[in-house]
């Protein structure tokens, strides 16, 4: 059996889910939102189902879907995007980024990573073959210095690995962070893998800028979006990956043997979607800006130190004021003694792990978040 | 770039049918069935993307999927399974074998595959850092030997792959094959990954036996199938994966951050499925084997040397008695100037290919396979 993997735990998002659906808890754990996802959408799929085409799509992926995503991120972030070379479609963003990190990676090869960091990320780039570097973020901001990444490249770095808007921390890069990025990046030769799941999530009238938008990182830059995220469908397992065609042709060949395709009709429905109007994503993001608004301020009027949140469906929580050391612990009592599922933010980091932050998912209806916020009251 | 995958040409079956498609030709290369799969399923699936739960399931699969498994396989081939512990749903067999590779290989492992053996295979036995040692079976029943085996295990084998009923010989391992590799496991104590994708689709009254079903294999099987074989869906990639909890407990942790979770939707369909009668199962396997002997008649009248088909949705026809020795060539000719695509079998092997045979997928209906016919007898 490979080391690697048999030493893994199970990830923290399904312990806690699993917890919560013994336990009834509440949960605000793993990350996906009380609203069924658009009924119009959900429809599309249901009728492709069943009028439509159930055999093997092309590899690549749906040519319409491919082509409505060139439209949506041409739009959305100036890309110019060719649908027939510089897009695929993965079964989801884990399958793109294993991907990625399978095609880019040569063992040996050193991979720099920020942490804190979504779990996936250290266990697939150690059974690619790659030495991990670490670059520690820190709070506030969890920004990147010129120190700390030129402790981290070196001549051996080949790829970047790195998530924009950040889970957990629910911080996004600003522009100084990413030129300095980019800037070892074109210095190393390196490709950054860009995890940009949550760019729709964002709030306060951010508007997401993509590293692959950036002329000095076209050539040298996955693009890793899902479909899950853009509706709120995180059950679909639909990926988008976009990369020039150089790099693409090496993704490729990881994807042809990892999934090969992804049902064609939920494709034909993530086509469908991407087809909406500003107002659907905009309407998406003030209610989940709002929820988010409603949360924090009823964790605070429980008297819990609550960190900013710029974009993803997360906010974060200070325990230390509570007295409070140990968030594996506080996030067990949480669950089996106040009925709440959340995640301890520890899970995010490999070395040196911040152990006083806990990550409660805020995409819930008022009355999940309500029943939360009630249950965390009678904490004692 | 890895140069595992780098160097790795697109997949025989997806440039075929994008030939297929480009050129409007009959597609008999990759195999998927005309059959748009069964209503009543796709009907349930519709159901539950309108109705149902659309954001993640539990990561083994939803428990009702694997207990309709466990049910399934019991009545079937006699398996006693535990849905909680020894069935596992990913995204498609492919998912499945990728990820039991990358979970059973530690770099420097040797892994004994059999020639001619499906295309994904290889590299990916290679890019998880096995070493392959291939055993290359010989028409006309492409068995095992004693002496093949023993030049191929070492006591370096930490796995076997392979694939029964066979794509694309369409033959099956009898007892005496799988006696024999069974007691070359046993001594190399090495595990069998074995892909019984092609399960349900087997002729002339045979019945298949798992090898997890033997005592000896028992705790060192991984079995393999796929729903979109079962019920004639390729698309939908719903694999199966059945393991002693040993065994599993490594294989979640590759499937856990290769795609994390299938699409539930499809998996409730799946679910519901399973529970079909036999008669459903014995129908599609009498329509099947309708289709082959309807195919394999009229490619006889044409003069072609058909092989025989035990299982599969696949013919092999020798194409030598024609003058012709190089099947890449003759399929190329076949899809460009007579507009029927089939799939030339010297792309299933690494070493020491055969050049005399080409496979056509007969699960048409009779209009397609007339088409082809009527293009092939046009010929010149
Ligand atoms: C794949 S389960 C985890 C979902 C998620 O993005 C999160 O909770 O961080
Ligand atoms: C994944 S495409 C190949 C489908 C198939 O099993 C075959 O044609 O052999």
């Amino acid at each position: 059996m490979n080391p690697i993997l048999s030493a893994l735990p199970t990830t923290v998002f399904e312990v806690m889910s699993q917890l919560a659906r013994e336990t009834g808890a509440v949960n605000l754990g793993q990350g996906f939102p009380d609203d069924p996802g658009p009924l119009d959408v959900r429809r599309k799929a249901a009728e492709a189902v069943v009028d439509g085409w159930n055999q093997y799509p092309p590899m690549m992926g749906l040519p319409e879907l491919r082509e409505a995503a060139a439209k949506h991120y041409k739009h959305w972030q100036g890309l110019d995007l060719d649908p027939n070379s510089e897009i695929m479609v993965t079964s989801g963003a884990t399958e793109a980024i294993a991907g990625a990190l399978m095609a880019l990676i040569t063992p040996g090869d050193e991979v720099v990573l920020f942490e804190p960091m979504y779990d996936a990320y250290l266990p697939l780039v150690r059974r690619a073959g790659g030495i991990p570097k670490f670059v520690t973020l820190t709070p506030p901001h969890f920004g990147l210095t010129e120190e700390a990444l030129a402790r981290a490249f070196s001549p051996k770095t080949k790829v970047v690995l790195f998530n924009n808007p950040l889970n957990p921390t629910a911080t996004i890069f600003g522009k100084a962070d990413l030129d300095l990025l980019a800037d070892f990046c074109v210095r190393h030769d390196a490709i950054a893998i860009c995890d940009e799941v949550w760019e729709h999530v964002v709030f306060d009238g951010h508007r997401h800028a993509s590293v692959l938008g950036r002329p000095d990182m076209r050539e040298r830059t996955v693009k890793i979006s899902s479909a899950g995220k853009i509706f709120s469908l995180t059950g679909w397992k639909v990926g988008l990956v976009m990369a020039a065609p150089a790099i693409m042709r090496v993704l490729s060949k990881a994807h042809q043997f990892l999934t090969f395709t992804t049902p064609p009709n939920l494709q034909a429905a993530v086509a469908f979607g991407l087809g909406k109007e500003d107002g659907y994503y905009e309407g998406m993001r003030a209610d989940f800006q709002r929820s988010r608004d409603r949360f924090a301020a009823g964790l605070r009027d429980l008297g819990f130190a609550v960190l900013p949140s710029a974009g993803t469906y997360f906010l974060n929580v200070d325990i230390a004021p509570l007295g409070e050391s140990d968030d594996v612990d506080f996030c067990r009592r949480l669950v089996t003694e106040n009925g709440v599922a959340a995640i301890p933010v520890s899970a995010f980091y490999a070395e040196g792990a911040v152990k006083n932050v806990v990550r409660f998912c805020f995409a819930k209806r008022d009355a999940t978040l309500d029943a939360a916020l009630e249950r965390l009251a009678a904490r004692r």
